[in-house]
């Protein structure tokens, strides 16, 4: 993978390798340990080169095992761009013109479940940890999508683990965006309807210490409903979907670029 | 800030300045050069005092001036949380138990504007850059949401930057979530309706090659709808709007943690 400069008797200087991104830029994907003053030299030689060439962004991934490379990258200019747990990913923006790296992720994904089932009560679990656990409030199960979980599959996921309660996904009935909400990042909190295939409740989440179907009324008129957006908003929003016929947004299934993926519409106004 | 263990005459070892987080956890934030060496041997004394006072989760918010304590950090078993630009968090689980640190942002979250004229034209956009450009194609006006930035506000300053017009933000339409989109992350792609305030389309943005009012037919029948989502289901949203009173989610004020944000519901349904 490395190439060579070889140049009127010159010593010959590695270069890193790279591959070249669909937007003019270059990756670098760091695997094997390298001396720090090799990566030094090699990422010198590296940045001139592109720079002749007309790249724009550089990328460099250094996997963990590689972090005493990563002084190196910030003293050539790099900054740092994203990270996965066993990955850094610096950047550094060639050109004049302004910096057009895109940002990284900002949300958080999360869901709460709202399940009904024929006798108007709502599925309702209570936490062994966290504030509402000391006031012995009941609340919808909720959750934190995985990183590249579709939402309606993270709701049904929630659902089973904290109630065992098999459900099939219907609508997005409302959703919140809270900022800085653990560190600089933000929070999309969706509220999922779901219908209950499975009515005998099973706790089996470590997390949770209990779960049961709760009536509507009895749910909303909990000690924190007054100032808790989630009884109150959860209260009327299983209200308007029983008594008004309340539609929330669907997923619907199609593709882009050839991965599927799902777009959540209101399906009744669009004729679907 | 430092703290001081001072015992039977043992030179006294310097404990790295921490601060209590909400969960049985320590927050460290770097904000000094340290010298590696000494930056280590606090860091091993800090852990081992944390062990003993039954502390979880130890992070160290470390400035990218600091980048040459990665290493050192990485080394004490510390793994990569988030980035921004300048700054990198790392992560350290104390207890035997199962690693309850919460996941990094996942989702990149962006628009697309939805704004009609009283005569069944749609505002649309040519791009000077990406894969429309070559084609000739003109696109509803979409971008990134800012970190920080509402969904009502991004969707309404994208449109101002790329045509000139004013808007207010009426509501979602529809959203889709797409994985791996960009590295390991999600997008959350949201169409928004926004109504037109002013109606003189100025092109003021660098990446826009022009603006402009287009009958929504003309954009459907562009060379892309019957391969791009954007196109069919733009046009079907428009016309279900205009001809069957298709509504999607409005933002509705309120408050978590003291701090305003919005839930987005079907107004119309929830009798608000």
């Amino acid at each position: 993978m490395e190439q060579t400069i070889v140049e009127n008797g010159v010593p010959e200087i590695h270069l890193l390798p790279a591959r070249e991104d669909a937007y003019g830029g270059v990756v670098v994907e760091m695997e094997k340990p390298m001396d720090p003053n090799s990566f030094c030299k090699m990422l010198r030689a590296s940045l001139l080169q592109w720079k002749l060439q007309g790249k724009k962004g550089v990328w460099i991934k250094l996997p963990i095992q590689l972090a005493n490379l990563v002084e190196i990258a910030v003293k050539e200019g790099f900054w740092y761009h994203h990270t996965e747990p066993h990955y850094l990913m610096l950047v550094y923006w060639i050109p004049e013109t302004n910096n057009a790296i895109p940002p990284n992720a900002t949300h958080r994904v999360r869901i709460g479940a709202i399940v009904l089932n024929d006798k108007r009560e709502l599925l309702v679990v209570r936490e062994k940890y966290g504030r509402f656990r000391e006031r012995g409030i009941w609340k919808i199960p909720t959750g934190i999508v995985d990183q590249g979980e579709d939402i309606s599959v993270g709701a049904k996921r929630e659902v089973l683990e904290e109630t065992g309660i098999d459900t099939e996904f219907m609508d997005v009935l409302a959703f919140r965006q809270m900022h800085k909400y653990f560190f600089e990042k933000s929070d999309l909190f969706f509220l999922c309807m779901l219908r209950p295939l499975t009515f005998d409740v099973k706790n089996q989440d470590s997390e949770i210490a209990g779960a049961q179907w709760m009536p509507i009324e009895e749910y909303a008129a909990q000690p924190l409903a007054h100032e808790e957006w989630m009884f109150k908003d959860v209260s009327d929003l299983c209200l308007a979907k029983l008594d008004k016929n309340y539609n929330g947004l669907s997923p619907i299934t199609s593709f882009f670029n050839d991965l599927v993926s799902y777009l959540y519409v209101h399906k009744q106004d669009l004729n679907l």
